[in-house]
């Protein structure tokens, strides 16, 4: 096992009001590092207070966007730091840095490394209901020249942020969509299923507009047709339609989403039949309609579950269901969250306890 | 017009021997600088010694990938330096900051920054047969804050790197294409047009496949049929069937090249018919085949005309003419470096003095 040097800083910072903070605003006081090159592969593991980094003005990053990263979370459970499935992550990790062409990264060293940042800073972990230590890791290319080409040298980075739930206790709000029908996120053959910054880039005008037109988040459409259902804002979609749960299969311009694995586990397990397919929007608007589709609800490691409350399809308004979170969005949120915080059993061993 | 710091250094590095320089791998004595945020526009611009930059962790650039940049070159004519048609470069790059949500640049102020950059830097345009500076500027988003969304503070760059021509006088080679039918480079509706790092991070994969495979770069397809030609590698592409000139039509997803436009210009000046039209590849293959496609070549700022000798499409290759460089783009390369070096008139005025 790798080595991780701690450069320790000499003052710590005051930990943030948590019923005020922005996700991904405050960070803890440290960071880790490590670098990458050939002749070395990845070594020079650091635990070093949190703050600005040198980069090269020519690092691949800053102009090819050779960049990939992953988001999880830490909870604190009975004094006890732990995480959800990282194991997944970090696997996913290493399909992204695949498909970006770039140094992939050992999935044991990766994990064994956060675990030490979090032993150091597991009094970051907030405690309050729906709060959690959003965790950060990325790898970009670094290299020192500006030919088109992958990296030779790429940087690992951990970092650690506090958040707090998205909602507060019994009052998970709804959101706004709006159908994009105009921009597109990913296309098959592209880059679409992996964690790369340039699928987020790809999404602002889009986030942009449904913003101005009232709207919280985008409902992503596949890329050749713009007919199937592909993703929500940065999350994967669910709908609940005559009690049955449909999501869009995984096609390669889809995240595989960790919530949304997690979901689909549960889901068949509490004995929902679950269908991963191509799914027209049509479908969707068709079910909207005639009101055998009552719930949709986004998934992602930020909101976990994020109900709709409306959808705007090409210009038609939609309340789904009541307009309010429905019952299965409610159960499989309070499962989750619940395994996560310690309050529901795990029985699918999802949790990984970091000082083990 | 704004005021420029200049940073003097104490000592200036020497100077490369171009015989051998690779491109984008050395870079001059300074560099230019300007910073954005909300408050003050665009500001702070200084022109300081070439260097690292330090840059939060946080910055949207390093996780989702927001970032444009523009290529174009300095060229010593008679001990002068002149760009070529610098106002498009920067008007294309206002195009993509638009497109990627982020804070548009003053293209006057910008070209003036180049210029005083330029002045100081003059000594550093190598003044041999094709070659010339390279001159990359670029913004990227460095907020400080993990949600996604446009940065709210941008960085503007120019770093300037001395090149060598690609090919030496009279023996320009060809390359080897692969036509890419798997992976997928852009799409209507997505970011295609813009000159943003997702883009060529996206095409990194498919470029190693080919280059494993023995060809130096990938004609890319239209995403949505993957039937119609776009582009090749970073590259416009071009071919002569029956003498006449065709390219892709501009439809979102190709980027609008200056050296594309500029070849458009001149051949219909020389008394080409030149095609901008929906290509299918057949047409392509066709031509190929029967021998009326005579001439295929790439065009771009880096190579200005790259001509194709090999083209393997889905499995089948064909040798392009007799598989050396054909008289139009020979006709064009002259004529567009001629420009470029002051050897022929600049009858389109696309010169622009650095002095002036």
């Amino acid at each position: 096992m790798m080595e991780i040097k701690f450069i320790e800083r000499k003052d710590l910072k005051e930990k943030p009001d948590m019923s005020t903070v922005k996700f991904g605003s405050q960070f803890t006081d440290y960071m880790l590092t490590a670098s990458y090159d050939e002749a070395n592969g990845w070594h020079d593991w650091r635990i070093e207070p949190y703050g600005p980094i040198q980069i090269a003005p020519t690092a691949v990053v800053l102009h090819y966007a050779q960049t990939v990263f992953e988001g999880l979370k830490a909870y604190s459970v009975d004094g006890e730091a732990v995480l959800f499935r990282p194991d997944q992550n970090f696997a996913r990790l290493n399909r992204s840095l695949e498909r970006m062409s770039m140094a992939k990264i050992d999935e044991v060293e990766a994990l064994t490394a956060l675990k030490e940042l979090l032993k150091i800073e597991k009094d970051w972990i907030p405690t309050g209901e729906g709060q959690s230590l959003y965790i950060r890791p990325f790898v970009f290319g670094d290299d020192h020249t500006l030919g088109v080409h992958p990296s030779d040298t790429y940087k690992f980075m951990i970092l650690l942020s506090p958040v707090g739930g998205l909602f507060s206790a019994g009052t998970m709000g709804t959101t706004k969509i709006y159908v994009e029908d105009k921009f597109v996120r990913a296309v098959r053959g592209g880059v679409g299923e992996a964690k790369t910054g340039g699928n987020y880039a790809a999404s602002m005008k889009a986030q942009e507009v449904a913003e101005g037109l009232g709207y919280d988040q985008v409902l992503w459409l596949d890329g050749v047709e713009q007919k199937y259902l592909e993703e929500v804002g940065a999350m994967n979609i669910f709908f609940v339609k005559d009690g049955e749960l449909y999501t869009p299969e995984l096609n390669g311009s889809i995240l595989p989403g960790v919530t949304r694995m997690s979901i689909i586990e549960f889901a068949k397990d509490a004995g929902y039949k679950v269908h991963e397919a191509r799914i027209p929007l049509t479908d969707l608007e068709a079910g909207l309609k005639d009101g055998s589709v009552t719930e949709v609800f986004g998934a992602g490691t930020a909101a976990v579950v994020a109900p709709v409350g409306e959808l705007n399809i090409h210009g038609n308004k939609y309340v789904v269901g009541d307009g309010n979170v429905g019952p299965v969005a409610q159960e499989i949120y309070t499962t989750l969250t619940g395994i996560q915080n310690g309050k529901v059993e795990d029985k699918f061993n999802w949790i990984v306890k970091v000082d083990e």
